[in-house]
Parts: C-alpha cells; sequence; structure tokens
C-alpha cells in the first residue's frame, strides 16, 4: 500500500505546500495527470479490486447493509466508469485563470478579477470508493490540493485508488501532496474543521449526524453537501399525464438521492383527477405513501396513511411519499417555503405567468416547470462532474463543480498610481 | 422616534416577510426609494443632527476618544455626502435577475442561472451612524432585507437614519420590514448568529473581538469585514522615486483603514538606495518606524527601533510601520504569505515577469503592481459603495458590494421531460 496513514497536520501541511504549485500549473499538465490517472485506472483495476475485495472481507464490513455494501463494491465496469469520468474532466475547459472582468478606472489602473484555486478542499465521505476518484479530479483540474476523508471501511481501496492519482500526477511533474489521504479515525472530523490556515474549504459528504458534527465545531469554510426534501406541485392547470410521469420520475427513478422527489402537492381543483391514477402508479411500483385528509378522500381505493407533521419535513430517500391537496399556488408556495430544504423544486402547470410566479417566489438551489427534480446534477447541467450540491446561499448553490472550487483574486496594474 | 427597540426575533420574522417582497420588486420601485430616501436626508437633516446631538451628549459618549467621537458625529455636510452616496447606488445596475448563464441541455431543457437576493443580511457596526444608510442603501437596491445592529452610543442617530429609510420604502410601496434596527444589546450578537432560518448572512463591521465572539456561536453563515496587514515590496529593479510615493501613501494617506500598509519590504540590493529617503518621510510624516536589523542598518540617520516577532503580525491601524529586508522575489513572496491576511498587497518592480510571479503566488484578495494598496475600496473599483472588504475566499473576495449581496437560482423549463 503506497499511503500510509497520516497525521491530519502533518497530511494538511502537505496539501497546502502542493497547493502553492497547483496554483500556478499549467492546464496540459493538469489534464496530462488526468489522462494518464485514466489510463492507470484501466492498467492497475486488478490491484484496486484486489484492494477492495480486502475491504469487503474486512470483519468491519460484515455489518454493512445491502445497499451498503453494493456503494462499496467496485467491479470492472465501475472502475472503467470512473475512468470516463476522469477523462470527461480533462476535456472540461480550466476554470483558473478565468477572466471575470476587466475594466481601466479613471485614474489609469487596469484591474482584472480572474478566478484562482481555493487552495486546499478536504472532502469527508462515506464507504463509496469511486468518490476517492471523482474528488481527486475535480480538484486537480481546478489547481486544488485536497485532502481525503474516506470511510474506514472503503480503507484499502481508498488508498490503491489514491496513490493511482499521486502516481498520475508526479508523471506529470505535479506534487504528490496534491492528494491526501486520512484514514477516517473519527478524531479526524474536528482537527480538518479547525484546521485554519491549512484548510480553505471543507466539504462533507454525509448524513445530518455529520453535518450537526461539524456544525459544532468548524472554524474553517464548510459547504454542506445537502439533504433534500424537494416537491412536485400539481398546478390546476396542469397537463395531467405530463402530471404523471413527472411525478412517477421524480419519486421512483432513484428515491435514494438528494433530488428525488418526497411529497406531491396536487391543486384541489384536480385532486379527484389526477391523484387515483398516480398513487396507484405509485402504489404498483412499491411506493407507500402517506397524504393529508383530502388526498386520502381522492385516492379512490389506494392505501394511503395518514400524514402526520413530521413526514411533510422528512428526506424519505426510499420508496415513500407524502401526498398534499393545496387550495392555491399561494399555498403550494408556501407550504413549499416552509417545508422544502431549498433543493429542487418542480410545478406542473400549462401557464407561464403561473410558472413564472412559483419560480420566483419558491426559495430553491434549483426551480423547475415541467420537468422532474431529478435532473440537479453538474453532470447533467454540463459542468462535468460535481463534487456535491450546495443548498446554502453563499459561495456555491446546487452543483458544485470546477467553478465552484475557485475563488477570485483581483489583479491591479498601475505606473506608480497613489491615492488622495 | 419612530422605531422602537425590539426582540431580535420579531426584528428577524419582520425582514424576513419583508424579503420576500423585495426579491421581486422592480427596479424602479427600489430607485425611487433610494431617490426618495436621498431627498428625505436633505428635507429632515435638523431632525437627524437633534438626534446626533442628543447622542453625543448623552453621557455614554462622555468615555469616547476623540476619533470614535468624530466617527459618531453628524453635520450638514456629512449628511448631504450620504444623500450623494445613496443617488449613486440609485443609479447602479440592478443585479437581481442578472442573467449568468443559459443553456439547452441535450434532452431540451432550457436552464437559466439567475442572480436573486440572498433574502435577509444583518450588519453589525459600530458607532458611524452613515453605516445605517450605506447599507440600507445597498441590500435595499440588492433586494435584500437588512436587520441593522448598531452601537448603542448612536443609538438616536441610527433610529432617525433608519426611520428616514422605511419612510422612503413605503412611500415606494416596499415593505416597511426592509429596514430593521436593533439598538445595540450586547445579546443580540449571539441571537442574530444563530438566528438559521431567518437571516441569511451576518456581516460584523468592527475588531478581532467581535470577529471571535461570533465565531465562537455562529451557526448561520458569516462574512467577516476583515483585517488588512497590507505589504509594500520594493524589488531590486524597482523605479524607486516610484517606490517612494507608493510606500509613503500606502502608510500615510489614511493610516486607520484597512487597506493602508503596516510592513515595507525591500530588496536588499536597493535597500542601501532606498530606504534613507523614505524612511526620512516616513519619520517627518510622524510615522514610528521599526525594522530588521538590515532596515535599521540602511537607515543612514532616521531612528528605527527593532522589530519584534508580533511587529510583522500587526495591524498597527496607526502611525506605526515594520520595515525588513529581503534578498529575494521568492523570500518577499514567503514573507507576505505568511504574515499577510490576504487583503492588499502591493509589489514595485520594473519587471513584468517579476510582476506576474509576485501577482500569481501572493495569495491576497487584491495584489497590485506598480500602485498603492489604499486602492482597495467598492467605490474606487467601480462597484459604487461597499459594505466591507472580505479577505476569506468563499463567495466574495474583496469589496462586498451589490453582487456579493446575491446568490444565484437555477430556473429550468421543460415539455415534461423526466429522468433515467
Amino acid at each position: 500500500m503506497a499511503i500510509a496513514t497520516t497525521s491530519v497536520t502533518a497530511a494538511c501541511q502537505s496539501a497546502k505546500r502542493a497547493s502553492r504549485a497547483l496554483a500556478g500549473a499549467e492546464t496540459a499538465s493538469k489534464d496530462r495527470a488526468l489522462e494518464r490517472l485514466a489510463e492507470l485506472l484501466g492498467e492497475r483495476s486488478a490491484d484496486v479490486l484486489e484492494a477492495n475485495a480486502a475491504d469487503l472481507t474486512d470483519e468491519r464490513a460484515a455489518g454493512l447493509t445491502e445497499a451498503l455494501r453494493d456503494r462499496l463494491t467496485l467491479t470492472e465496469e465501475r472502475i472503467a466508469a470512473m475512468a470516463e469520468g476522469v477523462r470527461a474532466i480533462a476535456a472540461l475547459p480550466d476554470p483558473v485563470g478565468e477572466e471575470l472582468d476587466r475594466r481601466r478606472l479613471d485614474n489609469g489602473l487596469d484591474l482584472r478579477k480572474v478566478r484562482v484555486p481555493l487552495g486546499v478542499v478536504s472532502v469527508i465521505y462515506e464507504a463509496r470508493p469511486n468518490v476517492t476518484v471523482d474528488c481527486a479530479a475535480l480538484t486537480l483540474k481546478s489547481g486544488n490540493a485536497i485532502v481525503l476523508r474516506g470511510s474506514s471501511y472503503a480503507e484499502r481501496s481508498n488508498a490503491a485508488l489514491a496513490a493511482l492519482v499521486r502516481e498520475a500526477a508526479v508523471e506529470a511533474e505535479l506534487p504528490e501532496g496534491a492528494v491526501e489521504l486520512l484514514a477516517g479515525d473519527r478524531s479526524e472530523l474536528e482537527q480538518l474543521a479547525t484546521a485554519e490556515g491549512l484548510v480553505d474549504l471543507v466539504i462533507p459528504r454525509g448524513g445530518e449526524g455529520l453535518k450537526q458534527a461539524l456544525k459544532a465545531v468548524a472554524t474553517v469554510p464548510v459547504m454542506y453537501a445537502a439533504a433534500g426534501n424537494c416537491h412536485v406541485y400539481v398546478h390546476a392547470d396542469a397537463d395531467l399525464e405530463m402530471a404523471r410521469r413527472i411525478a412517477f420520475n421524480a419519486k421512483v427513478d432513484r428515491p435514494g438521492v438528494c433530488n428525488a422527489a418526497e411529497t406531491l402537492l396536487v391543486n384541489a381543483e384536480v385532486a379527484g383527477a389526477f391523484l387515483p391514477g398516480i398513487l396507484a402508479d405509485l402504489t404498483d411500483a412499491g411506493v407507500v405513501l402517506v397524504g393529508d385528509g383530502r388526498a386520502q378522500a381522492a385516492a379512490a381505493g389506494t392505501d394511503v396513511g395518514e400524514a402526520d407533521d413530521a413526514d411533510w419535513d422528512t428526506e424519505f430517500l426510499g420508496m415513500k411519499m407524502a401526498v398534499g391537496v393545496v387550495d392555491s399556488l399561494a399555498e403550494a408556495i408556501a407550504h413549499v417555503n416552509a417545508h422544502g430544504t431549498g433543493h429542487s423544486e418542480a410545478i406542473v402547470t400549462g401557464s407561464d405567468d403561473v410558472a413564472a410566479e412559483f419560480t420566483e417566489d419558491v426559495d430553491a438551489a434549483v426551480v423547475y416547470v415541467n420537468a422532474s427534480t431529478r435532473f440537479t446534477d453538474g453532470f447533467v447541467f454540463g459542468m462535468g462532474a460535481e463534487i456535491g450540491n450546495s443548498t446554502q446561499k453563499l459561495h456555491a448553490r446546487g452543483p458544485i463543480g470546477l467553478r465552484e472550487l475557485t475563488t477570485t483574486k483581483y489583479v491591479v496594474h498601475g505606473d506608480g498610481q497613489v491615492r488622495g
């Protein structure tokens, strides 16, 4: 194993040193490292699979649920998909050096605002080895060093993959410290979140527990890869066949992810016409339904349990959905703003005015008209890949891609200007 | 007095309600409110001056230093300058609705990324009544509600000014809650910094004590209006006359502000030729000098004390400067990155390559070539005004103007698209 467990401070210091060289690295060098990484993933897939098998047969892994075990498992196909993702990132434009503004001030100063890397980014993630490669590739391309803090369940898989990234970086004459890997010790979290001056941004990918743990201690900036309590609202003038497809897709296509819908809201005028069909579809697909009294009454024989207060605020992340009937667009918007997490919200309507009111008044990262919430994704949005999805309003809102991993610098040239 | 002391929660809730209406407000309404505010500042200046006189004669004010008393004092001229500032903000482009990206995705979805207001911004500030008007005007133009938390020393002045802003807002049919004012009770800080769901951003303007107090408790995002330990580095190939003007201006023009220089670094090759002149200039202007051994040796009779370790890390905010001699550009850059606060850094050099290395490798919000650090300012940068200066890397770096008070929203239109 090329990477030994290392202390948090040593890892962060190494990353910090590397970040200085990376900030000035040529696009060609970074792309060469990524192309080489994609090759290495192919050439060394047997090593990676061997490490992964050791993680999967470790006694620690015995307690994993089938779903978590599946996320931990690598295959030739999954490794090939990682390599393809890395090549896609190499093909994206380099955000570093992008000029966002340029002006000649009245006093003759030449002012430019340019994108520069953040410096050192730390990602804290669950037992999904592919995240190791996705995140390292995104930070490398954006000129940042990364301190990866993976799960101990994936220790050997992560180490094997991080070693390939480092090898590729060094072959492209980029610093080895571009990628540092921590092993998954619980005490590392607080150390990372308080590494002021060494870590510029922490991105936790994980549940509410991780988020709260970091909030309590973090002194470095944290960008939360967020929960999604997403809604589909069917207005009175909706094409009900379209609404049925969208509501079904938003819930069922991949219920375990943050852009899946958790609540279906229907205007009272069409509840009787719309609900029996969609509720039967959802039930047939295995979705457990809960609803308010009017939704239950309109269900026409489909089993809808009674929703309690907590249901409207819950990201089920599975085959369960809450169904509510509202009397107006305003009531729908108020419900979404009161219960949503500001991730992805959809309306189905035939009216441009209604759509405009919904998109303007709903306070969320992404607002859809006549489309499924499932599209919120850096790849779908043309950003190549994402390191997570942000529901906070500062710095980045929505998918976190290459540009979101940068900051800016004003570079001002003069010929002796002084003030006053 | 139109505005009574109000509870933090009630103020934040009122601002939150107002923020919804403000987010959709027409540019013309917002500009009309600002134009009316500028008029009211003229028409009611006597009321404002009366309130200010009451603050100045309050027994609390007896303990203020002359400098703090001056910042608290309003005059007809200062009120007219505020009005002029408000008109300048009215004349700026509205950032809300600005389209940052628009793409047709392969699946036919029409994706737009647009600027929207943050929501509710809270500014915590010292006893400077003009900040009340500056900040309220910036947030109003950017479609945000504001919760102002001023100093108790300026209680009556702030109340008089905030009442004018509210009157102007209401005349333009904007909600009164657009501007809420808290009185300056210490317990308000923690309440504001933990008002999750009500306050979207807190901007403290004040010293290190305030910053640390907020860091310890804040759960809502905080953007720190930052300290500036700024440097001027004079390279071996500099035009020494230019360097003398720049170094003098950066220190002396206005030593109490964050973009003033605190340390002068000089390349050893020109220390003997450069330092005697500039050090005499600085001493003549009343600057107390401390330096390393080589700076002391090159001072040629000017009194330079011995710098201790802390001097290199201190924002003097006054007539004191540290002077150091370095052997190379690399040493200068390393010194700046080790001791600077990432605010504003300047090099004086005749070489484009040297300039490029400095601007690339120095990690700061603004990097100057052959110009004074004093230019870092939202007004000078053409942003109209600023609510502070950020040295953090996330969201906003450098002057915080109208755009920096916004976030983004993806608005996606489809015709029934589903995923998978």
